[in-house]
């Protein structure tokens, strides 16, 4: 039976401090919803003491019935020279009536004259009165010791005394946390095998990521003995971010054989980060360890030739044990094998000798020799192999569109795309405003197809990335643009070259939409509603 | 005096593995100078047996004369049952004339047999051979074992005899690769150790990132007594990215008390991190550790109040000792300091205190606010304190424009751009095609302007970057526009920020041509003349 290591989530608390996060009540419903099947054991919402956007998640989470996670109220000890029964911070943690509560309490003597401005002694008494105050109330109390390695490096004896006050107090948990980030991870070994000699009761870490140190910091606590580890998903946070549990989980589990969720979990961690980073709205970077979309993918030739023998001559885990998956990445580094291997994926017998073959290899060869790069756009080169082997059906094509961008004196810029479809054998015509060209195009574009397609209401852009391939040449200069949709389960990439901005756009817009509709099939559309689409009349 | 650790920068050659990264030999002149500037000790620039691109790179790169760091020249051991004299790949290394050659051999059994399918007996022999015929050409040899910590742990006793050969061969170095990045540090810890008792010579280490450990396991190393660290700026490269040496450089420096590269130059990193995102065209995120945007940026209100009273409470280094800074609140103005200096160059006393330069101050503030960036523009910064306080002439004003941008069924796309401008008074109308909107623009106000002022004849722009600002809302999200320009004696680059790119492009190119004009004066147009520049009659 392995060791058992608990998984405390703060993505709700702790991570919506990071720069750009904001989570609306019914964003963090959703998020905790998640973390329960993901098999977290507590999940912190928020802080009731400090805005009232916490306080309805903690009355509304009720309603979701979570099966697994504990859920858990933040807050700070009480203020000095205070009763806890008056201390509305403490009593806001009652109030909301969560099983859990997590209190910080200062650790550093620095902090205590320079942030509080009090006493030590006073300090002492404020952590144990509140620990006391929630125990009294029938809580499980988590007790947060804020800049612990700061304060135990400065002055060892007065942190343990702040610990062994809380222990003293009935604490359940002891969690060591480094507020700044700048432990290192020889430093949290050391301090937390000297806690664990001085206190009786289970300790647990809250590391930050300011050294690029989080995760290793929040391992090097466990094999010293802690059993609890906080962090987020997706290392959300303040500053550099809070240790990134999707990369701790399968450490723990898969390389130091500590349990910490189930296997299935496990597997489900990979669509848990992206749907987490979906709904706070932020980018997941493609090279995030473990869950990225560039997590398992081979660019280099020679590797790829390894892999196609025995993936584990290039992968330290097997992907599907995070519930990610393998890519080849095509580009000129990479060799034919790549495009081989991305045909089998499809189920497509790829021999290099027969006539489709060799006339998608050349036409590959060719789009790289003018600035197409597929290795950031798997979607494009599906569509090409489809196309090749004729296993896509022609839903839609682009007959013509034109762009108008105009300015005068001090008017604000007027954006409109114009643009005729050919859906399904009918000549569909519509126009649409925009932010901008790209804008407009993508409202035109979808202004035609979603009648016919309803299910492309769930797709939506993601990222959107612009590069000029030959500086010399400046603005007649080739472009080559990527575009990168989800539709929440799924994301894909796809790519347009030209000098024209525009028309790469274009390309690359058009091709993300025929992706979202592989396997699809129209939705007749009614005579009414064709009038509403635009449909032309011949 | 503090131990040294030898810094060797992969971003040119493993960096570019990663996955939208693609670098032209032009780009990779300008990050050899910035990585010689930052002061690492080897730049490894491309792998010359594998790409003709590389090849250019060694040749150009000499014209660069830099003045501190060695360049070196990546390549595999000789090919099974061949001789080092026969082998491309080697020979390649010694005909583009570096003082360093790296070459990597196999360190793990189980690759020997499947990746290069030979016995381990001529494993040995290929590293023994290979180094040897480096060495006796005269050059440096840095020894790279791939997969040597799984290696080593599947067969420790072959995995050492690897690397003996390579000393018996004469290596200078031998450095030990963590090649899928799935080891930990404690391992790496245990492994290094057992390598410096079992070899003579200096040892480097070689992560990734796949563990999210790729910092950690470098540092590891070092404490086990490495002296080498090779890495990229920012973590670039395949798969979860290399070990970042933007973490790695500031956590041995100012952390452990290493030396790697002088005080000065480390205040250079946030700098250099920035500049070689820019180049790459990839996105530097706002958390990253040391460099990033956000990393001393205050959110929390306890925080921000402490950090005031005393700013080591809620960081752990100072942020200037790295080039970075700290952020409270709204973003403060990036390079107040930058400002009064660029007032002072233009003879402008500036006073925080006049109203001048309060309404300058808040005016960049908001233009920050919008996501212009002055670090990267500053003629746009020069063009703002001259309209300031009135140093600078208005020769021309842009009245309208409007672009069209069409295609229809089958035909290239057209391109028109439509331009009304204010010259002198007069009023000038022209039209110009174009490849793309851009370049329609640039054509049109040149017509226009240039019979006014032909001294414009000499300029031409030079660089064309785009950058998306917020990817969440995609085709409706803000993009920045840099334009670099030059007339042979000077470059100057200005900046446009807006949703739609064209808008955004179309200030750029504004600011571009006015500070080209700067101190000129209007040549007289004759009557003749204004006919053909399309002058408007009133």
């Amino acid at each position: 039976m392995a060791n058992i290591v608990k998984i405390f989530d703060t993505t709700l608390r702790d991570g919506t401090q990071g720069e750009g996060i904001s989570l609306s009540v019914e964003d963090k419903m959703k998020i905790a919803r998640k973390l329960d099947s993901l098999g977290v054991h507590y999940i912190e919402g928020g802080w009731p003491g400090s805005n009232n956007k916490d306080i309805e998640f903690f009355t509304r989470v009720k309603e979701l019935g979570l099966t697994h996670a504990k859920v858990t109220a933040f807050g700070s000890t009480r203020r000095k020279d205070t009763l806890p029964e008056n201390d509305v911070n403490l009593n806001r943690i009652l109030e909301v009536g969560v099983p859990v509560a997590t209190i910080f309490g200062k650790s550093w003597d620095f902090h205590v004259h320079q942030a509080i401005q009090t006493t030590l002694e006073e300090n002492l008494a404020m952590i144990y009165d509140s620990v006391l105050y929630l125990k009294q109330n029938g809580l499980e109390v988590i007790y947060d010791a804020e800049h612990f390695f700061d304060g135990y490096k400065n002055n060892p004896e007065y942190a343990l005394q702040t610990i062994r006050k809380a222990e003293e107090a009935g604490a359940d948990w002891i969690v060591l946390c480094d507020t700044n980030g700048g432990t290192l991870p020889h430093e949290v070994s050391e301090i937390v095998t000297a806690v664990k000699r001085a206190i009786g009761i289970p300790v647990g870490i809250h590391a930050h990521n300011d050294c690029e140190l989080g995760v290793a910091n929040s391992l090097a606590a466990v094999m010293a003995g802690a059993t609890q580890v906080q962090g987020t998903i997706n290392g959300f946070g303040e500053r550099c971010g809070n240790a990134n549990l999707c990369s701790i989980i399968p450490n723990l589990q898969l390389k130091l054989n500590y349990s910490c969720i189930s296997d299935e979990q496990l597997q489900s961690l990979t669509s848990v980060a992206r749907y987490v980073s979906e709904i706070a709205n932020m980018h997941l970077p493609v090279n995030q360890p473990f869950v990225g979309a560039a997590a398992f993918a081979h660019k280099g030739g020679i590797h790829v030739s390894a892999i196609l023998r025995n993936p584990s001559t290039y992968e330290h885990i097997t992907p599907e044990l995070v519930g990610n998956k393998q890519r080849v990445l095509v580009s000129e580094l990479a060799g034919l094998s790549n495009l081989v291997f991305k045909a089998q994926e499809l189920g497509i017998e790829f021999d290099n000798n027969n006539p489709q073959s060799r006339k998608l290899i050349d036409q590959i060869k060719e789009m790289e020799h003018q600035g197409y790069q597929f290795e950031g756009a798997d979607a494009s080169l599906e569509l090409l192999i489809r196309d090749a082997y004729g296993k896509q059906e022609e839903l839609f094509t682009l007959e013509s569109f034109k762009i108008i961008v105009a300015q005068s004196a001090g008017q604000p810029v007027v954006t409109e795309a114009i643009v005729k479809l050919n859906i399904n054998g009918e000549t569909v015509y519509n126009a649409a405003e925009g932010n901008g060209p790209v804008n407009a195009l993508d409202h035109a574009l979808r202004k035609c197809l979603l009648p016919y397609f309803p299910i492309l209401q769930d797709m939506h852009l993601s990222d959107y990335k612009v590069r000029v391939l030959d500086e010399k040449d400046t603005t007649a200069a080739k472009v080559r643009v990527l575009i990168e949709s989800t539709d929440y389960n799924n994301t894909w990439s796809t790519v347009g070259v030209s000098a024209n901005i525009i028309e790469a756009s274009c390309d690359a817009l058009i091709d993300s939409l025929r992706y979202a509709l592989i396997g699809k099939k129209v939705t007749p559309v009614q005579s009414e509603e064709k009038e509403r689409v635009g449909l032309v009349n011949h």
